[in-house]
């Protein structure tokens, strides 16, 4: 049994998911998405999901870190400021010696639907059919970072059989 | 009298300059380059980063963050992971509740020498001027993080002068 904490980055809203996982299945524990305050400068922002980060942690006590990579392509505006996020995000899994799983957005389409060029309803379709949860209820981030969890859970399963 | 912390972000070596200013002038009191080991993941490498500047804040307790900014232009290889260093360098900002002053390289040339278009070379012999060092001794990473101390330093007395 593993506990896998998977994250979407993101300064303003950072989708968070605990998954467990065990030799047949994955199984949602928890998610939710972190925001942080707007009116506050970017150092606060950060150190507040630094926090948030750190309590989840401490209460679920997740074996590995699973974290989407980033492209500078979409937004350049926004982008510099979700690296910085996401060097938070890497920083936490050095500081409590996390084996840490990064996987492209490519990556996570091909573990929920076997194809590459998925659409994000095809991808939430199948994170609510592959741990049978109602994903209505859940913000995109959230949903983000439980399909992260699943595709770091398929990539442990290659790493456990050596083929990483 | 204020002391001042300024970072040239980087995961691979990050320039760090430690400036006390007062009415007249300021004066340099440490300065060094943190390096990282290449053959660790950035995780770890973030993780000795935070460590290593945490030590340092311990040590002189500025009262102000200075850091340079970053743009999506010249080596889009390394910008997201010098971005992610720069996340864990306003982090602790952040964590120790330290106002933090963002200066692009264009304000620190200006600062330092009056053109926005200086070189490198001039800005270092500015930096020897202004705080009368010996800047042959000292690396590159280094005299960045020195020159953006000195650039903090006026951008400071134009806030005391209500000029922000």
């Amino acid at each position: 049994m593993k506990t896998i904490l998977a994250i979407d980055p993101g300064y303003d809203r950072c989708g968070i998911a605990i998954l467990k996982k065990d030799n047949t299945k994955e199984t949602l524990v928890y998610s939710c998405c972190i925001t942080t305050h707007k009116k506050d400068p970017l150092s606060v922002r950060l150190a507040s999901l630094y926090k948030a980060i750190n309590d989840i942690i401490a209460t679920y006590k997740p074996d590995v870190l699973a974290v989407e990579t980033l492209f500078v392509s979409v937004n350049k505006k926004t982008v510099i400021a979700v690296a910085e996020a996401r060097g938070v995000i890497l920083l936490i899994g050095g500081v409590h010696t996390m084996p840490v799983i990064e996987l492209s957005p490519q990556d996570v389409k091909i573990a929920l639907t076997g194809a590459g060029n998925a659409t994000k309803q095809q991808v939430q379709k199948m994170v609510s059919l592959s741990l049978g949860i109602d994903t209505s209820q859940k913000i995109d981030d959230e949903l983000d970072a439980i399909a992260v969890g699943f595709a770091a859970s398929s990539k442990l399963k290659l790493i456990e059989i050596g083929l990483y």
